[in-house]
């Protein structure tokens, strides 16, 4: 893994190496980052954290958490390490045989953005990292166990994931994961929704709530190439905001 | 059950008497009849039929349907069969403890509009008649098994519930029930989802999908009394026009 670039999320606050061929963090980690509501203070847990993305873009907006990824491939591991530069602990494993260290921690906040085949990315079944990746190696059921086993009680989960896998998640959830919201996110008003953010508390009690849908881009239909992100993405994007609900 | 009103649906397409007290019939069993693709020729069972509104609105929106409802309270269940005029049967029955002949039958489509505590109702909890029709004397769960079992191969069910139980019906829904989809309907723009209609099909294998929210009323906030529906949903409840999604 030679070829990486340097890109700039969050308008230039996170600057991160990546590979140039296979997974690239794009805009779904930065979402799911800026939905959690974490506060100065409080330990998060990345499950699946690539190089970074989610938990260096969470740690650029609130100053002053602890954060720990969890990464099987090795290289972006390392990349993550790197990307941190000390601000990020990172830890090499799979999600089915966590270290017993961390399997004796809870976190305040548990994120994962789990890879999922995304139909427009053209997977060519070419380059292995990229297959995990966007492939499902691990089984969504044990990303949503694993974040429910791994968060303190009342601490919070958040996964970005697709719309359509909705009914697995909330399946996967166990009983004790409560106070659950939906976020819907689609492409354009009036579309589906696509994707997801999903929230639950450990010991919720609140009834499950399914909010208006966020839309990523202005206009009903594509006009043009290049920039068409609604405003309130564009500050999440670019400022950093958060992405309250 | 003496007092009695006559109220006008779909323009007046529809005549229904209902009791004066109680649980009344209003928006949600027109926008449920509104959602079901049904063909002439097919027959559609009414879970909770009530006095008939959602069976006898899909019944004069599509012609030469086969029409049949269940009714637990035998006084909604003949009011049911005297607003239907011969066009609706009416089987008074527990959900729970269907008659034989009824369980040897199976429907094209199978709706229901389930009971529901609505907060903004007010339960007074003076009207019998009404607190088994807005608590919930039969558990959801049982409606979602006895709709699956009772459909079609092939065929679909729809229910119209509130937005906070959407984990509940799909945790009960059988494992042979898919394609499912979910209409969030929301009372106005940006804001979250209060009810939902879902969609399941027998044997279906296509992904679950979450719709773009259906907005009942127009602008933002509550600006005036009176009349602010949305122009599809005026389009649904005076002209009779399918909600399709």
């Amino acid at each position: 893994m030679d070829d990486l670039t340097r890109d700039a999320f969050l308008g230039g606050l996170v600057q991160l190496l990546q590979p140039r061929v296979g997974y690239r963090a794009g805009v779904d980690p930065v979402l799911l980052a800026a939905s959690v509501p974490a506060q100065a203070g409080q330990s998060v847990l990345d499950l699946g954290c690539g190089v970074g993305a989610a938990a260096l873009c969470l740690g650029a907006r609130i100053a002053g958490l602890s954060l720990t990824g969890v990464e099987m491939q090795a290289e972006y591991a390392q990349l993550a390490a790197r990307n941190g530069g000390g601000r990020l602990e990172v830890v090499v494993a799979d999600l089915n045989d966590l270290p017993a260290d961390l399997r004796e921690r809870q976190f305040d906040h548990v994120m994962a953005n789990p890879p999922y085949f995304d139909r427009k990315a053209g997977l060519s079944g070419q380059n292995a990292a990229r297959e995990a990746a966007l492939g499902e190696a691990t089984p969504l059921a044990v990303w949503i166990k694993v974040a429910a086993k791994r968060v303190k009680p009342k601490g919070q989960v958040h996964f970005i994931h697709r719309a359509e896998r909705i009914p697995q998640i909330l399946e996967a959830l166990p009983d004790h994961m409560g106070s659950i919201e939906i976020l819907p996110i689609s492409p354009r008003i009036g579309r589906a929704a696509e994707l997801v953010i999903l929230r639950a508390r450990k010991n919720g009690r609140a009834a499950f709530k399914l909010h208006a849908p966020l839309i990523l881009h202005e206009g009903a239909r594509h006009l043009r190439d290049g920039d068409s992100y609604a405003p309130r993405i564009k500050a999440i994007l670019r400022d950093g905001t958060a992405l309250d609900f």
